[in-house]
């Protein structure tokens, strides 16, 4: 707490939580504080973030609330849905993904408004601080970086109302008591962790699920919809062409109906312990399944296997907060260069919780109905070609063979 | 053709087209022929594989007819789920792994009856034919192998059906017409592919899928199970103890009312072409879930990433018949290495097509609610660790920053 | 033979083997012929091919010629020394980088002269049939392929040349015993294969190399050189510019002076056995080692950490032929978005076969003396940062280490 | 520095910082210290670090000095090799496997004198720190871990000898001076760094080097050995059985006398900045090529390409500290199973510099002349099957070609 800050960037919700640090920042450092409020999706109105920054002194040219939702469809989630990144062979990365696009802005107003330091509301267990922090150093790297969870003596719920009070900032009733969770939220999905969920044995309790309705509740008749893509991005949904942020708010709604895109998940943070998160991804389970169907029929074997193995390590980039990093940046190099002739349209049937892929279609398919037939196929493809592949790549395991008599 | 053969032993289903393969061969080799029919669970008596083969005329001595199914499940399929293997980001390779068991047991039986070659049904266009050769060559490097269908004039269904009339080989009735789709089937899968299928965009009908109930009709109420692991493999489904094979079953019984683990998929074959396949795998869909649950609390972040990694490539390797490879032999060593401790109890609920983890327990847990939690960790977690480690992972990326300023 | 071949391009060399199969192709298949031959820099003149094409009945228009050197390098091998490939762990690939330059050359004259068919010189057991079919088929996917060797009866030295003799082809005295060996020579490199060397247990006889002065007899004096790099290529040799081309022929004569760049390898080829070779790339070893060392300055670790993992498969499907494969672009898009900043110079000792590098500086370095320095860095890294970042890595086999007791 | 210390086991090499930390600790913690001294075949007498220890009141049964100098060839430096493991293409690792085994040996001995925490001389910037405790944290989990150079004030060289001079520490005369750079040595390789070799660009001064010839000096005539490997490990030099530690001395005795094995690198520390080092490995540079070269022999190539593509990440993990991890075990168990038949012999010539293989035979030799030579095969290999290989093979990029028509 030694250096001397002039101006700060608080990424601030408007929460409680960001609200009680903005007023911490005002008096530990005695500097000015601005405040970056993002519409990413999180279904909140932003208006009273305004009015509280506003009561807190936050001069008004030094309130940001930015709607950044197509931005972060647009250039953050689609890009990495082009490498069809899964966390641990399950998790769509709802909240990793946000982070960078978060950090990225902060940064930008920093240099606006000439603030010497950002800081956010992370707490100093989890993830989040990574993905801000190393977005921060990438796109700033002399800034200041403020983690107030990390740095003062606010430990409990207590303390952290007491605080409040004494520095009237309002406490909403419900934040009164232990909230049995915590949660993220935005256009992607929304993540639920903490509390009720710490024992990995039992069952996440309805009351959890915000995002998605329950599974017994949902339509007894499947939906059925298509997805048109290009270049390896959505475009349409039931013919109807969207912008990328409208195309995942329809999906969720979608989704949303038939209980899609729920995951109960033990991970593994990269600050090295285990969590346990439930997550609903609505639009994304059912864009995800959709993403792979077209490239099934338009990606060549090459170009599919290769991503299939670089995609753990992307989706672990991701999730460990390395977005502006060159790795990151060469792997999606690799994937969208695949992506060209990603086109086509998915049909699906949305039921109870699933997606069901029932067809798809492309201008570029590479599939060859007359090479692939158990008809006479004209000569396409001569089966006697068959012998001499499977003859050479089974000689070095025939000469093998001979040496080590199985 | 030209090639002495003396005695062959013919994976023989006891089917039309193997009816005719062995005729077949009787008669262009003038050799004695072996049959060796293998029960993999695929649900057809073979009792009837017998006579056929003693009608026409091989000896009762070589009519080998096995239950592999212990085998098949306990050494095929449970490594391969060690593996969490997904071809294609999807398929779980019912068809694939239960090739090179019929080719080692052929071999097997080869060398027993002092045959000089080997034959299979398999088509010129499909993987299969690889993956049974690719394991006759690997265990018997100098054994012969005849595939009929790649060397003979039977092109057409009527070619054949002429073919088996002239010599007194029953044709069923249902076999006379064009069969709609052509399946393979054993306890861990069916596939279903050909002719209805062959249009991407048209959806699978209905009469197609026979191992898993209409989603629609499925019970409406979700079904709790719970199965428990050791070292790698389940060995109980509520709680009670099973051989591999009876508890695949089991698990086949449960995800066929629960219309779990139909995949509809274009893939890529080996040799070359895309095809489109409809596969049932009820039990394996709702097993591979269960063992990524138990892995999630029990394999350390490292494990668990590496293989993930390696996925790609061995589900690669076992789809394209290289079972008997050294490199599927090295990544099983790698996998097999990280199972020790992977025990414990998974429990899921079945729900229309659905399966969704409700929790899991280990007594080799990893997971720590201690070190986790939102509350007061008494010190098990050092919150200021997270800082220096956030600026040593964040040092290379500012010192790119300050020479490439973003 | 069945197919009516009209007009083919045939890869000429103007040497006697790609003579006689001229002839043998006007003769078997009754069909025009169009030569086509490249310098590629294997220090032949190429004077002499035009003749022999004239005096075997080639039209004038329809001998092509073409200097090929400034495209090889830098299209070819430069963007693959930017993925510092090397075929298992040793083989800078100098044969493989060479066949699609061709094939697609070729593909080029038979579009422009309308031939329906390509022929290569190849022999039915090597990875350069595979090469150049790969690459026809991937450009023209419909065009005939024609290789005589694997399907004439000239499968011996004296039938060859009886077949030369009988055909008024000119047969050098030298060619007329058992050459003792073959070899393949570029720009790049020379390789040299079979008879004396195909026992690898034999030392490689000295009269086998052509491009690379003996050891013992080379300078008993280092030469220093420098090399200098952009966006990951070198464009100058002792402060020198130099095209492409030109500058790797000045590294080899620098190289061939002191040695450097034998290889005695015995590799896999595709074709699934092993063969021994012995390799002489002198200006290609100089460069890949000092193209190593301005990356260690200019790619931050990230980057480079991928780029070596990414490199053995690179290096195999270069080798194995797939240059014009979606994964092989794929990978070089992820390369060279890597090498924006790869630029400096490198200093090093060329002396006795070896290349010793001995400095390197870069205006994009990335090397901190300020942060690494032993002494006082005045803040630049705080050692206490390291104890954080030592204990969140650790804190996962902590965890592990409590539970595994070992 | 708060917690209360007991008894602690330090890494003592008997030099001045090891000295001032071992009196510092006692000091500064009041607590009873242990010291260790491993002979890792450093090359330098151990006696002296009795004595030291002794003079600053170690009791006499607590001064640990162990010759660990087979088990750290036979179990850790071996294991690597037969990883061929290059940390960025190039360094073989000699500091880093060391940390290991002596991390290894401090908890056993903590846990034998009943110690509750362990302490190394190695700084905060460095890689080692976190080597030494990674391992410790993996070992014993609760153990604690004292880091001098991090929290200590001692941190200039005038103030390390000012508290030597205080506390009656000798301070040799060679050390009142800066030291123009600084080593670690073992049997695998000494490395150097700091001061003088801090610049890059600057050439590595002739008096760095200790253990490698000057290479113009070197002998002016090869010298030929051979080398005998079994199950992957070399067990003989020139014929003549030796044990790992004796083996590797002589390799490094003929290595240092025609100046093998020096690197001059520009690498990436774990901790995230860019060092310069200056590596000599005599023998372990001349062992890698040799096991490369048997490996070349004997390992198929499905083995031998999946070792190539694990091999960056392997060195990584040593390099990082990882030893003691699930994932650098699980890369093991798959290295370790290919090696069973790396057995033969290899010839090489030693000669200025390099290691030129000359040649490799094998009781398990893959290699078959018979079905690669150039002459008549008598039918080892079929021509023939080399058109259905690369049809097959061609197939997806002809079909991508007629859709993306280049």
């Amino acid at each position: 707490m030694a250096d001397k800050i002039n101006r700060v960037v608080l990424a601030f919700s408007g929460g409680l939580d960001t609200s009680v640090i903005l007023k911490w920042l005002q008096q530990t450092y005695a500097c000015e504080v601005v405040t970056f409020t993002a519409d990413l999706g999180q279904g909140e109105e932003l208006g009273p973030a305004r009015h509280k920054a506003e009561l807190m002194g936050v001069k008004p040219e030094h309130i940001f609330i930015d709607d950044l939702k197509e931005e972060f469809v647009g250039e953050y989630v689609f890009p990495m849905m082009r490498a069809n990144a899964l966390y641990e062979g399950l998790y769509l990365l709802g909240t990793s993904i946000a982070r960078p696009l978060i950090a990225k802005r902060q940064v930008e107003i920093a240099r606006q408004v000439g603030a010497d330091a950002v800081s956010h509301g992370a707490t100093g267990k989890g993830n989040d601080q990574v993905r801000f922090e190393l977005g921060y150093y990438a796109l700033a790297p002399d800034i200041k970086v403020l983690a107030p969870w990390r740095e003062w003596d606010l430990n409990s719920r207590t303390a952290l109302i007491d605080f409040a009070e004494k520095n009237q900032i309002p406490v909403p009733k419900d934040k009164r008591g232990e909230s049995p969770f915590s949660t993220d939220a935005n256009l992607l999905h929304t993540s639920s962790e903490g509390k009720v969920l710490e024992d990995p044995w039992e069952e996440v309790p309805d009351y959890v699920y915000s995002r998605t309705d329950d599974l017994v509740a949902a339509p007894d008749k499947p939906e059925e919809i298509t997805i048109d893509f290009k270049a390896g991005d959505a475009l349409a949904v039931n013919g109807e062409a969207m912008s990328p942020a409208t195309l995942l708010a329809k999906l969720n709604e979608l989704g949303k109906r038939h209980g899609i895109g729920r995951l109960d998940l033990v991970e593994n943070r990269f600050v090295g312990m285990k969590s346990r998160g439930m997550y609903e991804t609505p639009g994304g389970t059912i864009y995800h399944a959709a993403h792979r169907a077209i490239e099934q029929l338009t990606l060549d074997r090459g170009a599919a296997h290769l991503k299939d193995e670089l995609m753990p390590r992307y989706a672990e980039l991701v999730y460990n907060g390395f977005w502006f990093s060159p790795e990151r940046e060469m792997l999606q190099a690799a994937i969208d260069h695949s992506q060209a002739k990603v086109e086509g349209t998915v049909r699906m049937k949305l039921y109870k919780g699933g997606v069901h892929i029932t067809g798809r279609k492309s201008p570029h398919s590479l599939y060859s109905e007359k090479v692939v037939t158990f008809e006479d196929d004209a000569g396409a493809y001569d089966q006697r070609d068959a012998e001499g592949f499977i003859k050479l790549n089974a000689l070095r395991l025939r000469l093998l063979g001979r040496r080590d008599g199985r």
